[in-house]
C-alpha cells in the first residue's frame, strides 16, 4: 500500500455512493495501478441523519461545505452533487486552493467548462469529467487520447438513456409516448419532470462537451439546434420501419471544410446501422475519423456503478499524475477556430410526413414547391386518411438545410398542406 | 511548431505507409497536441528501388537495419515489418540503445511481450502496441486506463476480420466456406495460406495480449484452447439461426474466483447480442466489468489507415511522455497471480449436432449418457436424414466443461452416434 491520496466527495446520491463503493471494493487493484491508497475522507451531505443509512466506513459526513473544501489534507474533490451555481462555486474554490477536481456534472461543464478549465490551468490542477458524457463509456478519454492521431469528421451519439429507453419501448413493444414515459418514470430512468430528457436538452449538453474535445471548437449550448421526442408517434415509427429505418434520438456533430454543425433530434437510422442496435437505457457514440473510419463505443449511459467507474478512472488519472508530478496539464490541448457551418453547407436526407387536401392538383403543387427549392425525392408514400385528406411521406435526396427550409416554408403557407414530421435521415 | 521527435520506421508495407501518411496529413493537430513535430527520418525497406514508388518526402530509405537502429537522432522506432525473430532482435537492440518502441506486431507481443516489457523497463523506454489488437479500435488503452477502476470479469472479442468477413458472407449470403474464403482472398482480407486466420491462431494471439492487460495474468498461447472456422457449415448456420443465434468466431477470456479461462472458437451468439451485429471485416471487443456492466468497442480491425491511427496514437503518447519526462513507465502495471480455471469450474451452454442410427432405443441411450454426466437439455431438435439416420441438435443447459467432456466421450464410444459440431453458446 502506497501513500494516501485523500478525497472529499460533494454529494452522497447514487453516483457518490457508487464512487465510495468502487474505491473500497477495488482498492487493491487501484492501489497497485496508481501507487496510492485513494481514500474518501469527508462527504458533504444535505442531512447527516438521512445519509447514515449508507455505510460510512472510514470517512466523516458533514453538512458544511467548508469542512471539505478547506481541509488541507484533501487533495482531490469529487463533485457529484449536481446543480450549476453552487457546484461551480465549490469547484472554483477547490481549484483555487490547489485541489484537483473530478466532476460528473454535464450541465456545469457544458455551461462553464471554459472558465473551469482556465482556472484549473492557472492553479496547475487536474480537472476531469469523463462521467459527464455517456456514463460508463470512456468516450472523452478515447476522443482525446486514442483518436488524437486522427481527424474526426463526425460524432453521432445516443447519449440520453431515458429517451432511448422510451423509443425502444415505443418501437419494440408499440407503446405510446405516454405509456413509455410512465414506464421510464416507474423504473427511475425518467424524472417526474422529464423536460430535460425528452426535449433533448440533456443530449445537447453532452454533444457540446464532445464537440469541444473532438473538433477543438468552443461551441455553446445555443449553437445546438435541439429537438426532442415529444412529437414522435406510432405512425412515424411504423412508416420508418417499413422504409428500413429505426427512429432514435441522436446528437450529431459534423465537420465540413473547417466548420462544425451540431444538432440533436429524432433521426431515421438504417436498421443495419450499428447505432440501430443500441436499445433501452444504453448509450453509444459512433465516431467517424478520416483515417480510422467508423468506430463505435457502447455501454450503460447512466446508473450508480457505471457512472461511478468513470469518476474513479478520473481519480486514477489524478493519482497517476500525482505520482509522476504531471498534474495540471489540460485534459484536451487541441484547439481549432470555432466556425459554424452555414445552412447552405449542411447536407442531409430528410423524412417528412404531411397531410394534404386530397383533390386534383394538390400533389402537383407539392412537387412543384420542392422542385423549385431544388429538393429531389428519394421515396414517396401516399395514402388516403379519409375521403378528403391524404397522408404523404417523403424521403428527400441529400439536400441543404437552406433548400429544405425554403420548401417547408412554402408548404406551410399552403392552407391545403400541413407538415407534421421533419426528421433527418442517416444514410447507410 | 515545437522540437523535432525523429522516428525510424522498420517496414514499408501497408501499415508503414499508413503511418507516414497520417503523420504528414495530421501534422498540425499532432504538433498542437504533443508540442512536437513528429517526423519520420529513416525507413527500413527490403528493396529501395521497389519502395520508391511510394512518396518519400523528407526521409531516407535504407536496406541496412543498423542505419536506423544506430542513428542517435532517432528517438522512436516504429516496428511494422512483421515476423518474429528479426523483429524481436531489432526491438531489443532499439530498447537497449534507449529508443522508445511502438509495434503493431501481435505475434511478437503474444510470444515475447514479457521479455520486451522487461527490457523496456530496464532502459526506461516506452513500449506500446495498441495496433497489435483490433486494428483501429483503441481497446488496449481503454482496458488499461479507462477500465482500471473496474474489476473486469469477461472479455469477448471478434478480433479476426478475415474470419468474420467469411462468416458474414456464409450467413447473410449463404455462401460456402470455400466461396467465402475465395472472396476474402480476392479482396485481400485473407492470405494465400489462410491457416493463421481460419484456425483461430491470430485471434488466440490477440486474446493472450488482452487477457494479460485485463486480468493482469501472464497467460501463454498454449493456455488458449483454440478452434477455427473450417468445420462450420451451412447446416449449423441455419439451425443456429432458427434457434435465434448467429455463429461467430469469438475469443473469450473469463475470470472465475481469481482464475482465468481463455478460448477461441465458433460460438452461438443470441441475435440480439451487440456482437451479433458486428459484420464483415469489422472487429469488436465486448467487455463486462463488475461495476460498469456491459460495454462494447467496435471498429475496423485491420487495414492500412485504421491500424496506422493506433500506431500514431502510440507515437503521440511517447511524445507526450517525452514532453513531461515520464517515459519508461510500464503501459500496464496491474499484476495478478496467473491461475487457470479447472474444467470443473468452466460453465457454459453448448450446441451439439450429431447423427445417430434411427432405431428404437438409440435416442433413449443418448439421453441416458447425458443424464449420467449431469448434463441437462435446454433444446432438442431431431430430424430424419434418411431412412436409417437421424440428425439431432442439442442445446444444453449451462454445464461444466468436465461434465460435457464426460458426455461427449461416452457418445463417441457408441458406434451408433457421431458428433459433428460442438460449439459454446453465449447466453443473452
Amino acid at each position: 500500500m502506497g501513500a494516501k491520496l485523500q478525497v472529499g466527495v460533494l454529494g452522497f446520491g447514487t453516483v457518490g455512493s457508487g464512487v465510495i463503493h468502487i474505491l473500497e471494493e477495488h482498492q487493491e487493484k487501484i492501489s497497485q495501478v496508481t501507487g496510492y491508497d485513494i481514500a474518501v475522507k469527508k462527504v458533504l451531505v444535505r442531512d447527516v441523519e438521512k445519509a447514515r443509512r449508507y455505510e460510512t466506513n472510514g470517512f466523516t459526513l458533514t453538512t458544511e461545505p467548508q469542512d471539505v473544501l478547506e481541509d488541507p489534507e484533501i487533495a482531490v474533490i469529487v463533485e457529484v452533487m449536481g446543480s450549476i451555481t453552487t457546484a461551480r462555486e465549490y469547484i472554483l474554490q477547490a481549484l483555487r486552493a490547489g485541489k484537483h477536481v473530478v466532476t460528473a456534472n454535464k450541465d456545469l461543464i457544458a455551461l462553464h467548462g471554459d472558465e473551469l478549465v482556465a482556472v484549473a490551468q492557472e492553479n496547475k490542477c487536474d480537472l476531469f469529467y469523463e462521467a459527464s458524457v455517456a456514463g460508463g463509456i470512456p468516450i472523452l478519454r478515447t476522443i482525446v487520447n486514442s483518436l488524437a492521431a486522427d481527424k474526426i469528421q463526425k460524432v453521432m451519439g445516443i447519449v440520453n438513456g431515458t429517451t432511448n429507453f422510451m423509443l425502444t419501448k415505443m418501437t419494440e413493444e408499440k407503446k405510446t409516448y405516454e405509456e413509455a414515459l410512465e414506464e421510464a418514470q416507474a423504473l427511475g430512468f425518467a424524472e417526474a419532470d422529464p423536460t430535460s430528457d425528452v426535449d433533448g436538452i440533456d443530449a445537447a449538453r453532452k454533444m457540446v462537451i464532445m464537440t469541444r474535445l473532438a473538433f477543438g471548437m468552443n461551441v455553446q449550448l445555443d449553437d445546438v439546434e435541439t429537438n426532442g421526442i415529444r412529437t414522435i408517434n406510432k405512425e412515424d415509427i411504423e412508416v420508418a420501419y417499413q422504409l428500413g429505418y429505426k427512429i432514435k434520438l441522436v446528437g450529431t456533430a459534423e465537420e465540413t471544410n473547417g466548420s462544425v454543425n451540431v444538432n440533436v433530434g429524432p433521426v431515421l437510422l438504417p436498421r443495419s446501422h450499428p447505432l440501430s442496435g443500441v436499445n433501452y437505457e444504453n448509450n453509444a457514440v459512433f465516431v467517424t475519423g478520416a483515417a480510422v473510419g467508423e468506430t463505435m463505443f457502447y455501454g450503460p449511459g447512466a446508473g450508480e456503478l457505471p457512472t461511478a467507474t468513470s469518476v474513479v478512472s478520473d481519480l486514477i488519472t489524478v493519482a497517476k499524475n500525482s505520482k509522476l508530478g504531471t498534474n495540471g496539464n489540460a485534459f484536451n490541448s487541441y484547439r481549432h477556430e470555432t466556425k459554424h457551418t452555414s445552412k447552405e453547407q449542411i447536407f442531409s436526407k430528410h423524412y417528412l410526413r404531411l397531410t394534404m387536401v386530397d383533390k386534383t392538383g394538390t400533389f402537383l403543387k407539392l412537387t412543384q414547391i420542392f422542385a423549385e427549392a431544388g429538393v429531389g425525392f428519394d421515396k414517396i408514400l401516399q395514402e388516403p386518411v379519409d375521403d378528403f385528406t391524404a397522408s404523404v411521406v417523403i424521403v428527400t435526396h441529400a439536400t441543404s438545410k437552406a433548400q429544405l427550409e425554403q420548401a417547408t416554408k412554402r408548404v406551410e403557407e399552403e392552407p391545403e398542406m400541413q407538415i407534421f414530421t421533419n426528421y433527418l435521415v442517416v444514410e447507410g
